[in-house]
């Protein structure tokens, strides 16, 4: 495997005019298989976890008080090693442009300015939170196994049941805009139905079962509405599950490819088969 | 496409005695395929999401004092275009009925009425969040594309599976009404549970997974009874999704092309089919 | 089909020695399919609708206050139609125990015996809330209609499920005993676990994603855990889901009987064809 | 069945040089199909039962108070009857590695420690509530039945989906760090949110569908991320189970009868096939 992502890199050389620092700036950081690359990888994952708990621990105000240096030094250590990596990748490509507009290329840079925004912005260092999203490359990483087919998949069925959960999601703000409005008009104001914004916020609440309780019915007709808005969303939660997993269903049915026994014409067989299992012919 | 549109209107023209400007307005209102069609079926939208938006900030009391006459403003321009639109959807019918009681039209109406009932009596602006239905007709704009698909195979899942629907819900219903009557007998008023009716409110709350807690057991027997309601609930949703589920699968697989038998008629052949099911003609 | 009931009717009359009143009985009593049945089942239906809207109503303490009277003069003609119903059940038939230890028999027995009760115990009139089972008998009218349908599919999926239902119920109750335990050890008495069978209430709440809040973590760790749970609870609602999902798309695919052609072998037709859909031999 | 049981048994005696004393502890311990066997695992089951009743009910403060002693007393005979089944099932084995680091060995091991750290440490007596882990030797006795091929199909479905699974819940996690994150920025601390971690905490809450109530947004635009969330996490309840349901519906359409070829060993080989998918051999 090494074997040939090494040839690959020697043919994008002379393709692209590529820098033999360049190069080897690559296989590290855009590498998946080779070994340097495997080690930056991992490292890279390291540090944003590292990031994200520093971030996270920060913002938790008594733990802050105590060891407030010492976030602030890993931040900032974690802010410049992030800057060199995004320097690098930039430097190493003939075309960074493509990187610099991808979405990664877009998470990497606003990893890095609400750090360097927090030194004219109270605050904004609350906002590092987005490096999380840099936390995705651990799929990167796991491209090796089988992860990155669980992905597809997930990805497929949800693109090939875009326009149902399009629909269902329509219908449903619908009806928690037309739920909330009547909920307005029945319950008092006291009960927490302030405006409709606030009733339909209340609807979603119900629909989803999320129900925190902050705003509850108080009047017999409220509660009878809410009784049935409960039923409706218990009800059709079916709905997108039906759709995703009917999906998943022939999404996995399908990894029988129709190929034809060319002796007897049977259809179906495994990916694995070698011979037809009806006529027992070899392919 | 605009030609054959055309062509179906001068049709109707000879057919129906319909008179020109009744053509030239039925295809700009009723047309999804024409451009004048469609230019009026965005801006139809886009002026009931701004009628639903302003409803719904009208709502919230401080903007309200604030954008008092804003609000009334944008209302009443709004009220008088869709009372416009109404008339004209009316006059440009030979059989103006099938449209004043079709679903769509009583909508179309009900839209109107709060407006001018408000001038009489007080609070019935709130009504007109009734307007959000006719947000749906987002639907007939997006019709060219394949969310109409979508539309029908909800449709379709949702009607063949009513009456496994209608036997869950009937079931459902009663289990609530008992362990509402239940919980009645076994907790104490002080708990929120003052009434059976109130106490069924809570079962529907517990067993659909909501979970406001605005009512909830403070006595063992009860906490033991609510528990085994919630592990119902979370195990029956399984129904309602499984029925859902399984209609999608399996409309999913069927995907019969309705192709007919040029012999019988019959359709609903299988795709492998090279007989007529039916009749045995040979296709 | 009158005509085979009556047929039926008349051939138990000679095989068990039925006098002609207790058929007379029988017929309007346990006939679904005559019209005198008929009349009966909804007739009976009413009532108990009725019976069950009135003690709901009875127990919201301001109507009984208002219509007290009326509650109990309605209460007691409900009460004693159900008597002469039960007595006319019971006589009309040769076999009675058969009827008495039914299952909707007993609901029956249990539907006339809280009224009585009520006499000598106070209170106990809220138990006749379980003469709303006797609602079920709804299916019954709707016998003619496909909805018994419905009710076996339903009842199938559940019956061929029960063992991985059993298996993942008794995994998700020592589950839940376990992590009830670990939060009573975590948490104060103060956040409201002052038992492990309250930590188990309350892990119960959470696992089923209910949430009611009277309960609720207040510790990191305890937070942290509880986090655990309900991911795990909403990852784990997929599993009954897939239960039975599964089982109604094997039940609907079932729907093909594997019957062979006897020309060419061809199997999986559907149940309406008359001639094979390969090589078109009449069946 | 007891005779093969009996011949393995004077088998292994012979193979592993094992004591007839050794055996006879085997035979009640391990056996699942001999009588004393079965009456041994019926009986284990009950104390376990027993015990986890008494570790629940001694932590409701009153009830301790009243039975104190009868509960101290089960609770150290169930330790002693543990103890010695432990060192039983060590001393019965030619290897009892195999046994004491196997995961029941961990769980039997684990259900003793805390009641004789309790004699040290106070509150360690809680921990016994591990002894609950126990209580799915229940499988074990329901052996005989179908429920173990219940537990299989289980297992099977979710080891099948654990890449999907995996990739689900990562992207979640880090979902849900982003919206907490947010959150924590939007929200004034007065609502709850009070760190990120606790955001995060929330933001799990909300989307699981849980929604205590304890930490809500007050603020319109933070209500309005909620709503988000909650639809989101409403929608994407839809992947676990879909990705369950369609692994039980292949599970199930597959349902391939392990027979072996003949010739080549190979297995798993569908119904319908006469020939051996592997190496052409005719069955």
């Amino acid at each position: 495997m090494k074997k040939q992502i090494d040839k690959s890199l020697s043919f994008r050389e002379k393709e692209f005019k590529l820098r033999p620092w360049q190069l080897k700036i690559q296989e590290v950081i855009y590498g998946t298989y080779t070994r340097p690359g495997k080690v930056f990888d991992i490292l890279l994952l390291i540090i944003i976890l590292l990031s994200v708990v520093v971030i996270m621990l920060e913002s938790v105000s008594y733990l802050n008080l105590k060891y407030n240096f010492a976030f602030l030094t890993i931040e900032w250590i974690v802010t410049g090693l992030f800057t060199i990596e995004y320097i690098l990748r930039i430097v190493s490509l003939r075309k960074p442009f493509s990187y610099i507009f991808s979405f990664m290329g877009l998470v990497d840079l606003f990893s890095l300015l609400p750090s360097y925004l927090s030194l004219f912005i109270d605050g904004a260092a609350s906002l590092m939170i987005v490096r999380s999203i840099r936390f995705l490359r651990i799929f990167r990483i796991l491209r090796l196994s089988r992860y990155m087919i669980g992905a597809d998949v997930l990805g497929d069925a949800l693109k090939n049941s875009r326009h149902k959960i399009a629909v269902f999601l329509i219908s449903m703000l619908t009806i928690v805009i037309i739920l909330g409005g009547l909920m307005y008009v029945i319950e008092p104001k006291e009960a927490g139905f302030t405006s409709i914004p606030r009733s339909v916020y209340w609807a979603i609440i119900t629909i989803t079962t999320v129900g925190y309780g902050d705003i509850a019915p108080v009047t017999p007709l409220g509660q009878a509405l809410a009784s049935f808005i409960m039923l409706f969303g218990y009800a059709i939660i079916a709905v997108p599950t039906g759709i995703v997993s009917s999906e998943f269903t022939s999404l996995k049915s399908n990894e029988i490819k129709p190929f034809e026994c060319q002796n007897c014409g049977e259809v179906g067989h495994e990916k694995s088969a070698h011979f037809c299992k009806s006529c027992g012919y070899e392919f």
